[in-house]
């Protein structure tokens, strides 16, 4: 393996850090819970605040174009997913999203009661299956399973298995493309959450045969605190659909206010309400940072950032387990560490400038956001953690020192 | 009726229009579909996307309130609409808020199935039950009634009735108490869309009874376009509701990650996912031009200015037809006149600097902001349309030299 330094002077990808402003004296491993701001966006929101709601008032839904941002940044995210800007809404959170998405799912396969998920999913996404199958009733149900016994559970009582692509906690990667095979050859419908997936590597949402997807617009999108999440429904079924959640915004002629709803044409029918134009503007604003972004070189950085990780971290702190696959084609773009004492390793890291993520019971989580990471952020975060389990301080001038060499 | 100089010179509440930044040259009487850019708003955002966002990140939510900052809005909402901060969530938007309380009150009446509404209600409400009811099926459906027909309509097969207080059209208002009190006697439950009431004049939901309501972020309270929305639980009812959306947010313990839901105690499990933060902060410090204001003073001055646009717009526009009450307990904070060229005068008062909206087929709709307007913005709003309907041009100059005599 090159040096860090090297690693960081070959990176084809090395000019992309400027395009976000970091702060000072922090290595930050936690771009997979909150992007970092990308640089120039207060002064773009500046205009939006001042410019465009200050003076075009009422107007700027035209004039500004805030009639059209949803899907004017649903065509952003549909570059980095694999589909077209006809296949994405952008809006409301992921946890809405999973509502719209599952119901749809269930009016598609109506003669099958069972949603199907991981019992490791992320948690938001069993809380609104089960919200879901509650209002339903009628016996429909929220079945889970493990990656291992996914396949027994997936009988045809199951109308749609609701999967995110990369495990939050260990990084660990479903096969798409396989898996929505599987799911299809049982007469399922496959709905990937990619809230772990979306801007941290290429997504081919249409080439896997996906059926529907979510995702969130703040975690690798850097979209800032609970931006708008976005949803996905394949081509093929979106005739088929009258969204359970139909709001004004997605109906076919939202300004006639009639009294009766008819969907929208296509994607537009899974808009609901009025969406939050700052907090959109603002995930308009950070996709930007992808512009021209070649997403298979970002995917290469991502695994070097994450191979030397675990490489320097297992050399240094053995007593650290691996709960990550070290086969790339198997995880995300997150490095995630077992030790029973992991609450209080990530608060000491926390306390000298590395911001991971803890993950109870025991789960010490790196994200490895490539947009914005060098390696020798990676190689000083290893050394930090090696001196916080051999529980010495850290001084914390002396990465201050080390990130000015660069 | 004092003239309007003299009216503003005496008003209690003329300071507050500095609170507010307003565009030279324009009269806005369409704060009931964009409040205006509170003074300093885009100040205290720069901070919140620089300090907080920019160099916190992630533990923004714990050191820059992130977490509690939809609970701090919901107390200051729950002052103007006369309940407690335990009984408003805020979040989402008003559509997506209108599906969680009434899915909540169906779910209190099991052995009703009709949700009863008022044919002329915001389409969005209505849209929003017929999804709900198809999503659920079994027999449950919307039923349309007008204000003189409601009570024959209101039968023991009705669960819940959902009415918006004031007519986005007419700006009629329906008598809270009294409905509400009558929707009880008929063993349903009464759902508020306060879309047009809230920060327009005091709204006491727990002394009329309320069970639900819900409102808009972005109208007379001034969040900002597609601010987040709000809704209330009467205290009553809060430990009966499992919510049908069902997110971590909504969660006793959302950090836990534990894989069943288990609903948060009290109002808390009406939240549903990620709050989009920017947007909900600017609504946050927006809500701060309340602070101190006689909601009883804004209330007659609201209604004084009412009054005078309706005395102005008669004597020198009698071919506009008054379709908002004349009494004015009867009436929220606007003014509609009909007119069979309703579009192209809307439009040719516009190009002349007053802002005002129309409302298929033929409405003008003039929303009155106490907050922020002044008895000569009316009296100038009238004068125009006066010309407007004489079709003569109108000299935008002259009006910037009277907004400058005060």
């Amino acid at each position: 393996m090159a040096s860090a330094q090297e690693s960081d002077h070959l990176d084809p990808l090395k000019d992309l850090r400027s395009r976000f402003t970091l702060p000072d004296g922090l290595i930050y491993l936690d771009g997979n819970s909150l992007g970092v701001l990308p640089t120039g966006l207060g002064d773009r929101m500046s205009e939006v605040i001042e410019r465009q709601w200050g003076e075009r008032l009422v107007r700027g839904w035209n004039d500004a174009g805030w009639i059209d941002l949803s899907s004017h940044v649903a065509g952003k995210i549909a570059a980095l997913v694999g589909t077209g800007a006809n296949c994405v809404a952008v809006g409301d959170s992921t946890s809405i999203n999973i509502f719209k998405v599952l119901s749809a799912a269930l009016s598609l396969r109506p003669s099958r009661r069972v949603i199907l998920s991981d019992k490791n999913n992320f948690p938001t996404d069993l809380y609104v299956a089960d919200g879901l199958t509650r209002l339903i009733g009628q016996g429909y149900e929220l079945k889970l399973a493990t990656a291992e016994t996914m396949t027994d559970a997936l009988d045809d009582s199951v109308a749609a298995v609701l999967l995110t692509e990369v495990d939050y906690r260990t990084g660990e990667r479903y096969d798409m493309k396989a898996m929505t095979r599987h799911i299809h050859d049982k007469g399922a419908l496959a709905i990937w959450d990619l809230c772990h997936s979306a801007g941290a590597f290429p997504v081919h949402l249409d080439a896997a045969g996906a059926d529907f997807a979510i995702g969130c617009g703040y975690k690798y999108l850097n979209g800032g605190p609970g931006a708008p999440a976005f949803l996905y429904v394949a081509q093929r079924h979106l005739e088929d659909i009258t969204p359970a959640l139909s709001g004004w915004m997605g109906h076919d002629a939202p300004f006639a206010f009639t009294t009766d709803y008819r969907p929208a044409e296509g994607i537009g029918r899974m808009k609901v309400g009025t969406p939050p134009i700052l907090s959109l503007s603002a995930l308009n604003i950070a996709l930007d940072a992808f512009d021209g972004v070649d997403m298979s070189l970002l995917r290469r950085k991502s695994q070097e950032l994450c191979d030397r990780f675990i490489f320097e971290v297992e050399h240094r702190c053995p007593e650290l387990e691996l709960v990550t696959p070290r086969d790339r084609a198997r995880r995300g773009s997150q490095v995630s560490f077992r030790h029973p004492e992991g609450y209080a390793i990530m608060q000491a890291l926390i306390a000298n400038g590395v911001i991971g993520d803890f993950r109870a019971p025991d789960i010490l989580r790196f994200g490895m956001t490539p947009l914005y990471l060098r390696h020798i952020d990676i190689l000083a975060a290893a050394e930090i953690l090696e001196r916080v389990m051999q529980g010495r301080l850290w001084d914390r001038e002396e990465y201050r020192a080390r990130a000015k060499v660069t």
